[in-house]
């Protein structure tokens, strides 16, 4: 099996609301979408905003059991003054601010915010991680 | 702000047996490890294993809080042959099979199965989206 992710899809209750913040709010233009789901092409892979209860008929889950995601995603730039202005752009959009913008202990600067619905949001500089042109990151290898 | 995922970061109770499910049981190579994170360069982003009391921590969350992630990751074949092998191979590693693979409504042929912290990951063929060599994965364009 290879090393990789093809799509993250996150659940979400309300999908004019998730539109609202990820559309207009943070200005992703989407590559399709109807009224249960919404698909951005995110570099290599896709991103999906997706009805929660079709999302968990889909792999047979009782959406009653879904809690607060133990997950974080992140979105890394390639300057320290980036992470302010894209964490106010986030809470302009309707964000809640989860951890405001800091030093990390690992050497850059972070800070956390939650997508309309709880989703954690990471705006990270990483002096350590390089960035291509094309926004792809890349691990330093060993 | 652009269109990407930096980072994908899973909160996980016990980093060993998720070790034994991603690196020995899929074949995954970390790029970095410790006793806290591990991280895999995933084509042009990045995916992260931490333990999730850690993760709480780094978001300012309670981790008592956390329930199942109405979230999926999904992992995209070239073609529908290569869906059951690699639900096999998972169920080995010691996934817990969510649906057994079958013909999908929109076309395609998937199954999902959870990880051993129980995160849904869909192994899909979709005959309408294409993949490059690389393994990235193309949305048609409108």
């Amino acid at each position: 099996m290879d090393k990789r992710i093809s799509i993250v899809t996150l659940g979400v209750k309300n999908l004019a609301a998730s539109r609202r913040f990820y559309v207009e709010g943070l200005g992703w233009k989407p590559a399709f979408e109807d009224k249960e789901i919404i698909f951005f092409q995110t570099g290599g892979m896709v991103f999906a905003l997706f009805l929660r209860d079709k999302l968990a008929e889909d792999f047979q889950a009782d959406p009653a059991t879904f809690g607060r995601a133990a997950m974080a995603l992140a979105y890394n730039v390639r300057s320290k003054n980036e992470v302010d202005p894209l964490m106010r752009l986030a809470e302009a959009a309707g964000a809640t601010v989860l951890k405001s913008a800091r030093e990390a202990s690992w050497g850059g600067y972070s800070g956390y915010f939650a997508d309309p619905d709880g989703f954690a949001w990471e705006v990270a500089w990483n002096p350590d991680w390089s960035l291509s042109a094309d926004g792809s990151i890349h691990l330093p290898t060993k």
